[in-house]
């Protein structure tokens, strides 16, 4: 099977469709470039948004998010507008760092891979899925930041606890 | 299905294969260590050429493509090398941000996905395509960065245009 | 058909499986936070270990990894836990760099990929490889850094070789 491109360029594409996979470009601020962190961020994930639509999937299916910021204490606020994002339970493997990119006023970049095939039987229920999502999420995001990783401090207590029960045999 | 390598050693491998994709180590200079960008650049992307050969594959089936660059001045310099070496239209998504590399002399590293399959079917017209390619990329190496992203500004005009096209329906 | 997720939370996931594939969070330090490099490594590898066997495959499987580190000088502090942990000869492609991550005690990020299948059919011969393995692991761990990159310098004296005779038409 051939590859699909979205939006294919000389220098790289805006996605790329390998059987049911795709693949997304690392997204930065197009409107918001210049502004705060949190309307970068919302930029970057609207652009993504569109553009796995356009592949014939959703945020839902993401596989692997990779995300960089120019200054790492802008995490939370990054954080702010991604817990919003997303819909609980429904998230993808992810990893934040700090990375000097590619040019004055880009403090954000994402780039994420999904799965293309589900999208659609998750379709049904999705509405309601989302409203419960962003309401749960936007708690979350007033949680404060525990400090340590990725994960907020109830999943960090939730992990500990699941391993702690895995390794006591229950 | 079992996975092959490609140059396996103790720590890690040049490449693994898995089904129809090879993953690619993050490639740096070999011969050209301590070389300017340009040079560098070169020959991490001649190498990446021959160990996407051994695959059974081709710079055309790219997925994605992560690159670092221990200055993020230098993106102009590397991408003129970049854009010589693609196939225009035949791009992977891309992401490029600043990264200190694991040893003095390493300015540049380049780790790719590929596509396996379907390389042998666009092979018939790549000589043409290739010729082509470079013609088009010249021109657009030679065009200034328009600061913003990883597009180039004519990629970019281009994209927005799409983008108020889709909003406005069409 | 669906992803399947493993510790699914509010931000992210643990592991999202899809297929014959399993994509990881970048694993931080968790019992190790703050402490050395070393410890910090081993913390997050019997993580990736626990996560892995939770999707049923093991670390022999492994596609693509990519690895930050605060300090690059660390590198080889981080590979000698790496060399020791990795089955030699069943290595997955691997890229390391440098990047200030989430919060202060984290010093060492690690996000993998693996294949799910084929993990049963190594199973049989898995305990004697290891063996084998850390023994030449560890004799690799306790050589000097090459210096150049991620490969050890046998490796790249290999690779070369290698090479070269593939270039001589052998």
């Amino acid at each position: 099977m051939p590859l699909k491109r979205i939006e294919p360029g000389k220098r790289m594409s805006s996605a790329v469709i390998h059987r049911n996979r795709v693949y997304l470009a690392g997204f930065t601020p197009d409107a918001a470039l210049g502004k705060s962190v949190a309307e970068q961020t919302r930029d970057i994930l609207a652009q993504i948004d569109a553009t796995l639509k356009e592949a014939g999937t959703d945020k839902t299916m993401i596989l692997k998010a990779n995300i960089w910021l120019t200054d790492i204490k802008t995490f939370a606020e990054m954080n702010s507008v991604w817990d919003a994002w997303v819909v609980p339970g429904q998230t993808p493997a992810r990893a934040t760092v700090e990375a000097k990119l590619a040019a004055p006023g880009i403090d954000v970049e994402i780039m994420v891979e999904a799965a293309i095939e589900g999208a659609a039987e998750a379709g049904g229920s999705k509405g309601a899925d989302r409203k419960q999502g962003k309401g749960a999420a936007k708690k979350a995001g007033a949680a404060k930041q525990g400090g340590a990783a990725n994960w907020s401090p109830e999943e960090r207590a939730a992990r500990r606890a699941k391993r702690a029960a895995r390794k006591a045999g229950k």
